[in-house]
C-alpha cells in the first residue's frame, strides 16, 4: 500500500456541488468529509452522534435553537448529538471539513430534497 | 450551555511546549488535539487505532518503515493502526491537529521521556 498525503484544496478542486459531502478518508469507523456550502441548509439533528465542522474558507453560521455559532477559516465547532442545527453561509461559498461516524446522513432526521447520496469517490 | 467556535490559532497561542498534545474538544469518544512539533519524535505505533494528522503550518514528514509521507499546511494523513511511524519536522516548528480516540498516548507502544501527560486544560 502506498501512503500519501491528502491535500484538501486538491480534493475540493475535484467537485463543485454544494451540500454534498465527499468522503476523503476514514479514521477507524469515522469518515472525514469535505463539503461546499452556500446558502441555508435545513434544520435537522443527528440523534446518535456529535458532528464536527471545521471551516477552511468563507463564513459559516451554525444556527441553533438557543443561539448561533459563527465560524470563519481556522475555526471549528462540534454540534452535540441531538441538538437541532441549521448551517447558513454569509457572503458566498464556504469550504468545510466534517468528521462524524460512517453512515451519517447530512440531513439527519429531517430528510428532504437536500439529502445527499453517499459519495466516497474522492477517497 | 453556551456554544462557541473554537479558534485554532487562539488555542495555539495558549501554549508553547512541543510534543505535548492539548485536547481542545471532543467528538463522541474521540478527542481533537492541537500539538506543536519540532525536531524528530520517536518510532512508535498505536495498535488499537488509526491516528489523523492535519498540518496547519510548517512542514512535517511522517516516516514509515516503508517510506514517508510529506505534509504541509492543508494536508492530512491517517496513520493506520499498528503502523510504526516517526514524525519529523523540516525547517522549524509545525502546528498540527490530531484526532484519535480518547486516551491514546502520544508515544504509543514506545513510551520513554517524550510521553506526554494528558492535558485537556484548553478544552
Amino acid at each position: 500500500m502506498t501512503h500519501r498525503a491528502i491535500d484538501l484544496n486538491e480534493r475540493f478542486d475535484q467537485f463543485s456541488e454544494t451540500w454534498s459531502p465527499k468522503v476523503i478518508t476514514t479514521l477507524n469507523d469515522y469518515e472525514i468529509k469535505l463539503v461546499r456550502l452556500d446558502g441555508e441548509f435545513v434544520w435537522h439533528a443527528h440523534q446518535d452522534t456529535d458532528e464536527l465542522f471545521l471551516v477552511l474558507s468563507g463564513k459559516l453560521t451554525i444556527q441553533l435553537r438557543e443561539g448561533e455559532v459563527r465560524l470563519s477559516a481556522g475555526q471549528l465547532f462540534v454540534v452535540p448529538r441531538g441538538v437541532e442545527h441549521c448551517p447558513i453561509t454569509e457572503g458566498g461559498e464556504v469550504r468545510a471539513m466534517l468528521i462524524e461516524p460512517a453512515g451519517v446522513i447530512n440531513t439527519g432526521d429531517a430528510g428532504g430534497e437536500l439529502t445527499a447520496s453517499y459519495d466516497d469517490s474522492l477517497s
